[in-house]
């Protein structure tokens, strides 16, 4: 069974093209792995979270930040395809500086 | 209860990006009417479905083309808020060629 990524955004904030571009990310690399994307405006003031089901894998609030594109791929392939080789960017973290 | 619109697209065609362009429009004008919305890879080649939860309001299978904007504006707010104008574009089909 195919999980669904849910990107919660705050319309008054301006994030819907930031979600939208998130949602294009994530459904080009994982377009086999994921059921679908859900894009959903919040009535929250500065919401910015990303869940897979019921489970949240970034959330602006804890974070004080945005996600990297890259760090949410890997978020999300930990979740639904934990093999899959995300290509030259994906360096575990331990590995950063080693090459 | 506020609806979810689905969207389903061929990848393999190409038309994830149409499909997130017709996201993007339908959160923007909607944002207060709807949950969300859903884009969904599909399997099936050719497929550009457009759905509020189980009720298809757009199939390019049916139609033979791509919807239009306006168009599916219209009937997204048919069932979702009735009463919405939608602006100068939203003219009944009836008053066509009348101004």
């Amino acid at each position: 069974m195919k999980k669904t990524v849910t990107i919660i955004y705050c319309p008054k904030c301006g994030w819907l093209l930031r979600a939208a571009y998130f949602a294009q990310e994530l459904l080009t690399t994982f377009t086999d792995d994921i059921f679908g994307v859900t894009l959903v405006p919040s009535e929250i003031a500065g919401r910015f979270l990303v869940s897979v089901e019921d489970q949240v894998i970034f959330d602006r609030k804890v974070e004080g930040r945005f996600p990297e594109t890259k760090e949410l791929k890997q978020l999300l392939r930990d979740l639904v395809n934990p093999n899959k080789n995300l290509g030259h960017s994906d360096k575990k973290q331990n590995d950063e500086g080693q090459h």
